[in-house]
């Protein structure tokens, strides 16, 4: 802890004009502040206010927008100064009129939005559209240029920003951490990301922690510990703490720059010492705890009440400025008190000698291009995916592990891309069988090694495989890297993958806005989710691990940006994975198992497949192109094998059946055209699942999810989807498929209940199929196992 | 950092006979532990280990069980010498051996499951049914006696925990947290629950920090981090850390006990300190780092690889005894090692002198009461509802918060219960407007108080509103509160709910599998979510805010458990929350605005509304009776109002029309009976929603769940469900409305669209409504607000 240092009397770093010049530049980003939050009309108070220059429903947060302002004033000298390349975050809550008040300082904001120009019509647009209908929220929504971070959801701004800094050696990532925010369990644990961050190809994190004192409506925890427990707990996420704290600007103006600088000089001398001597050692990296008040510039006190260095300045400090002449009294004066007169010239527009405190071009946080990612995304310089093909010279008579042959794509994928590609895994590489990759690059590790570490631990400070047991940091760290124009892929748990929910809707929100709307915003890298150990093979892990309910929050997102793979076997996975990492602005999500599985298709096969998304496997058909008896239709590889053995028993239980068998690897081609970009017409949809004949769908996931995609397809009554029923405990594989019916028994049964001419005729097929489930259920409970046939069963043709 | 102690050279605490049966003990339980993981028979070892002894499939995980059970052997020396009421967590993953050999030595197991006797023939079935087909699974599973946590998933060890100390005083609950969990996110920020405890009224939580090193393949964080700053982490996490450190078992125990002695003392310390001088100031509770190696006491090599001590020992550290017979001798060697014949009498029971060791009773963690905590739930004392009802003269005329009543509600169940009900909630208690609950009791807080906290704060020690910025440690925290017995209720953000998906659906699958198997658990109180802050209600927060998609998530898991309600206005949600808090082993999910809302029924009329769950509301029907020409339904306040609007425009516009007007609250009234226990029979919803006229249904959130659950109605082709549609940004709640196309105005449309008679005759009214869309929109894009006619609609009759 001897390490930690503050400034009770800070050094005189700057001198008087500078001191002055920038706080007068934070007045600015204040007045802009209040004026986005307050104003409709007479922008810069050229005549006195007036109810009718207030808009009708005040909205956005005040509380926490002097401090980020103050910290990005601080940041723009270093910029200049030190020519730094660097982006910033914003953590606190509907904090965004800070970065949005600086984004119009440097001119960023009329470049991008043209109407929102540097005169006073422009700051009237720019007030009005704050938070107003049609206009912007009060975070900082993908429309604010220089964000890659939202925040509407608070959790992931650290985590975004150790993605951004990954594989950018000379960029510096500003993240401010509102002391709400810092509650949350994602953020707590992502602190930890500096334990991944290599000083040598990688930039710096400045993460600065601001203790605004408080949420809502409570104090928050971090501002309210001891001094010494806070010390403590930053030094034991292993930084290197300083404190700057206070109320009185000058005062806090020199200590802030003092830090800044001690920061930047702790950062180049880490970087330093690790490139010129190639020391890995992970460095204590130096942090900011910024402890000002609430609401910092605001009213003091409004009707009797605290409001600066209070919760009350949270939102809105004074709420009915429209009809209560004293609050418009309060507001005015607030708004004056920061001299509009001596901020902006004539026109409205930042007085000279204050533009010349902004950093120019590209080096302005606003217009950093790092924070639009696409424009700097290289594409994936790829493989063929043909060469890594699984030779299938018979349909299903193979066995082979998907994810084992992905790796071995993605372990060149990854040589290919040793600076802007990267796996993503809670701890499960190895696990996931996508161990190729350690071929190329091992798993990221900074701290001490162990001598058994060199066993197969495939650790490495230069290692691109990121592993943390947190879905949210990892998420975090990716969504950062993709953001920034980098691209990766995340390879997570089935059951667990739901930890992730809400910053995957997050992230798909993000990219529809950016896409449907902002042109600006160049495309950037798919989020890739290769989501494994799935339902069905978690029979040995129970009931905990069976939850295949992701798919339904993904079919919630927008269509323009959401993409569901259930490819069937190794060669299908190939020319999906090929897919997604080459596409752009979508979250892909792709389901498959990672144990040995049969091998039904060719290369060539394989490719026309996905790329139609979904198809009859004439092989595997029994009608021989005629109208069938019964459409046996499946998704996913499991539920695929399980379809295609009921088939062999049909076929020879029931030779005369006409059967056709249909497989969908895109999920979305079984939606209407009109509701997504993949459906399929009704034509389509109808001549492979006909308008009158039973359908008997075995489903990945839980059976409704198809139903939701069909029900207004016109053979939608025949539709007889089988799923994941919420049924499990320790199991064999075929019991667990027994028990929710998605089994090739089960399956067999239902076709023959469900065609009109096999009615009593198959009467005793279902007898002895019924037979075969209690003699299998038999001995898997005896043996512990499922039976030789049915653990290497192969399609006999 | 002073306070922090370790113990290089450990005082004699044992005396060696003690020693020497604490550590037979503890060999016990290691035998049993490897004995789940590979017998199948020959439990005792008789004769010599032979291949046909050992599982087929070999499954759970060796790595943490010999350190948890290290530290239950030594719990359980302490609770017989200081008589401690103690439960016990198992955080680390998969690691039930150490408590079910624990549960099984003490007697408990054969107790509860009387055919796995404390006898060879017992013990086999014991060993057998370990991560076995139709037996229980590797984690502490619902069926563990003495467990009420899982742990299937990770993270949230500790926030249980401490949901069970909370008004618990005279209970410990020492929670054994796994390196590895320690690095979600969840589990991170769940440090901080200790500045939630107050040592007076509520029991302690003895966090154990298992620094067991490894996790699947990797190491830990937080077992590589040098020593300094993981004490740092700890004293900033607020606590008073011991280390007890090493692989000699005689030290250890040594270190163990004389640690936990320590820790004892400083419980009792603190307690006594805060109780006889009513001092609730924050202590620093103790807290014990264990660092032992994994895969402790197994095979130090195999194949000349390191396995104890190394991420080799995670799962089974040899898998091929049953094909390899140097591997089936290690296992031998390994089992023989700890001398089953010195341990187990000839019957195969444990001895008499090591029994002795154990607590008796209802001391014993696996028959702690609180660990079944139906078993100790009281009812809560309820004051009646109908009391805080509003008086509803005439329908949809006046406006209340359902909210703010509810909190009326609420305030007085806590005063009338004030041991044994909380409620929960991020930072919004007083934003979701319950707060009629801090005249009871104000928020939990021990940390320092300022002035201004007097001014609105509500913060008190004694608090029993639960704030903290993290959803995943109150949903914790209220799960470990259920599970113990006492009653609660969560109200959370509708969009941020998505935090908790994957704890909600852990937490389902515990009631399930525990109310449909375990007649010996005894129900405890529903998980009752109140879900607000609504979708549409949150146009001024935009897009990120937006997100009705839990539901879809809830209708996912088994229909035993889980109750979704969408009470329309305030009595109808007094009517819900009363039943809701009255319920046994459910999740109730309430979704209900915050805002003011209109008043539809009088407490007679909503009791009745709500007990059938789903019925047609004649006053605002135009078919008075008869065969109506459209069904215009709805579910969720905001839709109700929208739709009821729409009526009163068609009745204006169309007045021939002949209009059923159907409300659900009872969300799974629409599935099949078959398929949920409230499901309608078709007969039952074909008399509500006829078998062949157009249904318009305006929903709360995404339409395709509504399909979901009606698609094999007999009408289902004709119904034509409004919902959110995934587009937003900062609106009006009208604009907001329009867009997804739930508002009066298209919900009008699209009656006239679907009524054959009104084909032609409507197009007039259509292009009127069109009009109206238009100039709402203008007037909300200038003022940004709705017009007062739509911000105070009611219904006019």
């Amino acid at each position: 802890m001897a390490e930690a240092t503050s400034h009770p009397t800070p050094p005189q770093v700057l001198d008087p004009d500078t001191l002055r010049n920038l706080d007068r530049y934070w007045r600015a980003c204040n007045y802009l502040s209040v004026g986005m939050i307050y104003l409709r009309d007479n922008p810069l108070l050229r005549e006195p206010l007036k109810p009718e220059h207030i808009k009708n429903r005040l909205l956005g947060h005040w509380g926490s927008d002097a401090g980020q302002s103050f910290v990005l004033v601080h940041l723009n000298r270093l910029i200049r100064k030190h020519d730094l390349d660097m982006i910033f975050l914003s953590g606190p809550g509907h904090g965004a009129p800070a970065s949005l008040a600086h984004c119009y300082l440097e001119g960023t904001y009329s470049e991008v939005y043209p109407d929102r120009s540097e005169d006073e019509d422009g700051m009237r647009r720019f007030f009005r559209q704050f938070s107003f209908p049609g206009g912007i929220g009060s975070h900082c929504t993908p429309e604010t240029p220089g964000s890659i971070h939202e925040g509407g959801e608070l959790g992931y701004c650290l985590s975004h920003g150790y993605g951004a800094a990954f594989d950018n050696p000379e960029l510096i990532v500003t993240v401010m951490i509102g002391d709400g925010e810092a509650e949350t369990g994602p953020l707590a644990t992502s602190w930890h990301s500096n334990k991944f961050l290599n000083p040598i190809r990688d930039g710096a994190v400045l993460p600065v922690l601001h203790l605004n004192g408080y949420k809502i409506a409570n104090p928050t925890l971090l501002a309210r510990i001891p001094h010494e427990e806070l010390e403590a707990l930053m030094v034991g996420y292993g930084h290197k703490p300083y404190f700057v704290e206070g109320d009185d600007p000058d005062t806090m103006h020199q200590q802030m720059a003092a830090t800044l600088e001690q920061c930047i000089s702790d950062i180049r001398a880490i970087q330093q010492n690790a490139r010129q001597n190639n020391d890995t050692t992970r460095p204590r990296w130096p942090m900011i705890v910024l402890r000002s008040p609430k609401g910092w510039t605001g009213p003091k006190e409004v009707d009797g009440h605290k409001v600066e260095g209070s919760w009350r300045s949270h939102q809105v400090p004074v709420a009915d400025a429209v009809t209560n002449r004293k609050s418009l009294k309060i507001v005015e004066d607030w708004l004056r008190s920061y001299g509009p007169e001596t901020l902006f010239d004539a026109n409205g527009r930042l007085v000279e000698e204050l533009r010349a405190l902004a950093p120019e071009g590209a080096r302005r946080i606003s217009a950093n291009p790092h924070a639009n990612g696409g424009l700097l995304c290289k594409m994936l310089d790829m493989p063929s995916f043909r060469d890594y093909a699984v030779a299938v010279k018979k349909p299903a008579a193979g066995y082979t592990s998907p994810t084992a042959v992905l790796g071995t794509f993605l372990r060149d994928v990854m040589r290919k891309n040793m600076s802007n590609f990267r796996l993503f895994g809670p701890d499960e590489t190895s696990s996931n069988k996508l161990h190729a990759v350690y071929e190329v690059s091992g798993k990221t590790w900074l701290d001490p090694l162990e001598p058994s570490d060199a066993d197969g631990g495939h650790l490495s400070a230069d290692g691109r495989v990121m592993e943390m047991l947190s879905e949210h940091t990892l998420e975090g760290w990716l969504e950062g890297y993709n953001l920034t124009g980098r691209h990766g892929l995340f390879a997570t748990y089935e059951a667990f993958v739901h930890v992730i929910d809400s910053m995957f809707n997050q992230h798909a929100k993000w990219l529809e806005k950016s896409k449907r709307e902002l042109g600006w915003r160049q495309p950037v890298p798919s989020l890739n989710l290769l989501i494994t150990s799935i339902v069905w093979r978690q029979d040995h892990n129970g009931f905990t691990h069976q939850d295949p309910g992701f798919l339904d929050v993904v079919t919630n997102k927008s269509p323009d940006v959401v993409r569901i793979y259930l490819p069937p076997d190794a060669n299908c996975l190939l020319s999906v994975g090929d897919h997604c990492l080459r596409s752009r602005d979508y979250v892909n999500v792709i389901v498959s198992d990672k144990q040995p599985h049969l091998d039904y298709l060719d290369m060539d096969a394989a490719v026309i497949h996905c790329t139609k998304g979904i198809g009859i496997w004439d092989w595997a058909s029994t009608d021989q192109g005629a109208e069938p008896d019964v459409v046996m239709a499946c998704a996913g590889d499991i539920a695929t094998m399980e379809a295609l053995a009921a088939v062999q028993i049909l076929k020879e239980h029931c030779p005369t059946l006409k059967i056709r068998f249909v497989n969908v690897v895109d999920l979305f081609r079984l939606m209407p055209e009109h509701a997504h970009p993949h459906g399929l017409s009704d034509r389509d949809f109808d001549s492979l699942f006909t308008t009158d004949k039973p359908v008997i769908f075995n489903f990945h996931a839980y059976a409704a999810l198809v139903h939701k995609l069909t029900y207004n397809r016109k053979n939608h009554g025949n539709m007889h989807v089988h799923g994941y029923n919420e049924r499990g405990n320790i199991n064999t594989p075929l019991e667990l498929a027994i028990i929710n019916g998605v089994d090739r028994f089960t399956l067999a049964i239902d076709a023959i209940d469900r065609v009109p001419t096999l009615r009593g005729v198959g009467d005793h097929t279902k007898e002895w199929l019924r037979g075969q489930i209690i003699e299998h259920l038999a001995y898997a409970h005896e043996e512990g196992i499922d039976k030789e046939e049915i653990r290497n069963w192969t399609w006999k043709g």
